[in-house]
């Protein structure tokens, strides 16, 4: 008999639905598809990049903005004080997004009185593509990008751009860059990019003694390796393989 | 055979899709539900319910409202002045919305200058909905509500919501307020409403000369009445059916 979708001929072994399920199956995509154009247009209402930093990138009266975010060089670099541009932005969407904006803002903090956040240790690039995901929940993420962006996310506290870029790192993991990813998840809290490259990392072991990464990684933070090895020693106990792999390697 | 959904045995008659298609169908689905549970959380985020008058319905500093808004009594009432509370806002906010608050706020109009936007022949509740939505792209509707959002998003342009009103016109749409609805979506120019009621009005021609809305509607908008009229005739000829239905009735 005929396949309703891909019009081939096909036999007992390889039936898949009855006609009745085949269209029941068709109306409930047609249903999340209506649903999806519907959420897509609500994205695009409450996206406020008409007044995001991306659209105006410089203080501009139209905006109606009251505070500015300035991106300062690192304390020790030779002149912490030459900042870059001031960026553009709004203490009620500041706080709405993230609860360390709300407590220097809400309160009498230097940053609430002058109007003036300087956020250290960040390019003006990165600052600015922060300040704008909070106003449009975009960002265009590269590598670097998305680990600047996780940092600063966590730092302030903004969960939905923290995931964003975590499930970002995740989708480009892979064995070349597991090690330096698994010491940046460790480091950011980031659970889901730190399991992942963990069993990547697992996956490989009888790889990782050669690797250049793990070298510095010894020397520099060696309990992170030690959880890579309490990790590797708990999967084997687990799949009660322990002693034959051991043998094999 | 056996469907692999509903597991009911199916002959040749009932088949479906083959095995492979009916895979790739709940892989798509699968798909489909991530994209939904994403633009969820999205919304979620951009939502600004945390500054909306729905959870801060007077003015509190720690909101950084820099606008509000006033439902005033119609002009011909025995009281105009008598307002209700003021709702704060964010010029950022309206004029990100709406193309009539961005004009009124972004020029040295009395509302810009006054920081108090009144607004006529509206309720306090209506008005308080109304800015929610422009937070939340959130509103909860009832037949009245709806109505009376219609006529405000269509006064200050805020399509999102006229759409949203209007879908909720067209869902709750039967003969029996059918013309009213049609009255209604001619006088707001809600494009959709006035098509569907306007279809369900033509299905509906033997009947129509006895309803009391008919009546009020000859005598209070006549020309809408020969629009019903001429779309009857049009859709008469279109389906080449005139003669003989004309004869049945």
């Amino acid at each position: 008999m005929k396949c309703l979708s891909c019009k081939e001929e096909y036999g007992d072994r390889n039936a898949g639905t009855c006609r009745e399920c085949y269209e029941e199956a068709g109306e409930t995509e047609e249903e999340l598809k209506r649903q999806i154009v519907e959420l897509d247009s609500k994205v695009n209402f409450l996206s406020l990049i008409a007044i995001s930093p991306k659209f105006v990138p410089t203080a501009n009266p139209r905006c109606f903005s009251d505070v500015v975010l300035v991106a300062s060089g690192p304390p020790e670099s030779d002149n912490p004080h030459c900042n870059s541009p001031s960026i553009p932005a709004h203490r009620a969407v500041l706080t709405s997004r993230s609860p360390v904006f709300r407590a220097m803002l809400e309160n009498e903090m230097e940053e609430s009185l002058t109007g003036t956040i300087m956020i250290r240790d960040v390019s003006y690039d990165t600052l600015r593509a922060f300040v704008n995901y909070m106003y449009t929940a975009e960002a265009c993420l590269g590598e670097n990008m998305a680990c600047d962006l996780l940092v600063l996310s966590e730092k302030y506290q903004v969960k939905h751009l923290k995931n964003y870029c975590e499930k970002y790192l995740m989708s480009t993991l892979n064995w070349e860059n597991s090690i330096p990813r698994y010491a940046f998840a460790h480091q950011h809290g980031a659970k889901s990019l730190l399991d992942s490259s963990l069993s990547l990392i697992l996956d490989n072991m009888d790889k990782l003694g050669k690797r250049e990464e793990y070298v510095k990684l010894v020397e520099r933070d060696p309990r992170m390796v030690v959880e890579i090895y309490e990790a590797y020693l708990s999967k084997q106990v687990n799949t009660g393989l322990s002693k034959d792999r051991f043998v094999k390697a």
